[in-house]
């Protein structure tokens, strides 16, 4: 039986086929950071972004632009945020759309931000914090056909400060895991976040984690190693990973090759 | 010695002794929830709050939008914030403005979102998810003239999933209090938020934190106690807390007299 709740999944296996690829393109389009050429244009974040998307957009499994780096530029970044997802859904609608925005609230004040990302931007998957519980988080977890991105294991240095704390016998970050999986995974429609930063945990996660998808960063400027994470990420199917670069590629001198490089060399560890 | 960075905790202790109040006005202008008569307004948040902020700009020491109930209308919605903070920066400069937006990314992504809340909105603080620790929220601590409000026992229902799992002695939020407390709070810029849902972990938490200021969610639809909440966390100075109602006040009948009633209230137990 067809249920409209494993959309989000559904669209992420078969774009991962038809591109062979679970690469994500982060388009984290700082515009402090962007070349020349777009700083004086109408909407410099946009036509930075359909750039990098036209050059790319059959390697890739999703773009996840991070939310904060359209917000820095207020009312206009949020226009061309926007423009990029529609640009996405009109012309490569096969590809899946990440915002990556870290939100969580308590229960009802969610669904403001479930309106804005799926209703009102329309993204496929949002990424969330767990910190407030699946209680909190319902408003989320209702969108069956949304993928819901969970924060387990974070790629920052400083993510053990409290993900790491022992409980009992095991760690914040996998009690966070067990949850999402056993209780928070009703609609079929969870991922984790694990950072390619730490390995290991990223090991210890996919045993408690079954086949679900993990959304990956770290890779790239921030030191995660693509064999060590493949290998350690990759599930029985041979997918079950996102695998995001973001400064690497876009503000590469030749963001085609560089997407084209790291798609291959993903693959080989598949 | 004057330091910049008392600076928040500065304008809330004046405000709280101008106008004898610790209560805080959540605006959380729902638009489906709004009086028929804004509704076809140009600006219904905006002309919906002007008019709460103008009944109640006496009562209160601080206003807090929740950004969810903006971000629900995109583009409009974040002018309406901006239209909103502006508006009381420029007729009402000494109260303190939240926003309430619970964000947290990784290092320097959490830039973006320092220049749109501060630099951008011009809010005088921000809540904030320790999930990812304090080395990934060192942008927000770094700024000494504004409020870092860090989540550390929240309000609803579900919050024990996490906050309450037992680390070794102590449960993950009294973890978090102290290292707000002990090690993020070097700008003297921190505060917590706790739900007043809880008033025996805001006792524990008074202990640890010192004389450090709490926001407080929870009072009124959510079912905290006005008489608990103000006894367990008011702190030596007699203030220490912000005390936040939303739907209560600013969906009553009469919104000032609500205000002045709860205001009063308040102070009963301070």
């Amino acid at each position: 039986m067809y249920t409209s709740e494993m959309k989000f999944i559904e669209k992420y296996k078969k774009i991962v086929r038809k591109n062979n690829s679970v690469l994500c393109v982060g388009l984290d389009s700082d515009i402090g950071k962007l070349p020349d050429k777009y700083k004086n244009k109408q909407y410099p974040q946009f036509a930075f972004n359909k750039c990098i998307i036209d050059q790319t957009h059959d390697l890739v499994c999703a773009y996840k632009p991070n939310s904060a780096f359209y917000e820095a530029k207020g009312v206009e970044g949020m226009a061309e945020l926007k423009m990029t997802v529609d640009y996405l859904k009109s012309k490569y609608p096969d590809i899946v759309t990440i915002l990556d925005a870290k939100r969580a609230d308590i229960g009802n004040t969610n669904k403001g931000y479930v309106e804005y990302i799926f209703d009102y931007l329309g993204f496929d998957g949002v990424t969330v914090n767990p910190y407030l519980g699946q209680e909190a988080l319902e408003p989320f977890l209702d969108r069956q056909d949304k993928g819901i991105i969970v924060l387990c294991k974070t790629s920052n240095p400083g993510s053990g400060e409290f993900q790491d704390l022992r409980t009992d016998k095991k760690k914040l970050y996998q009690v966070v895991a067990e949850n999402v999986v056993n209780d928070w995974n009703k609609n079929s429609n969870c991922l984790l976040v694990v950072g390619a930063t730490y390995p290991a945990e990223l090991t210890k996660i996919r045993k408690i984690a079954g086949d679900m998808v993990f959304l990956i960063p770290g890779v790239g400027e921030q030191g995660g190693d693509v064999e060590k994470t493949v290998k350690a990420g990759i599930n029985s199917t041979g997918d079950g990973v996102i695998i995001n670069l973001a400064r690497k590629i876009i503000f590469a001198d030749n963001p085609r090759e560089t997407a084209t490089k790291l798609r291959d060399e993903i693959n080989v560890y598949r």
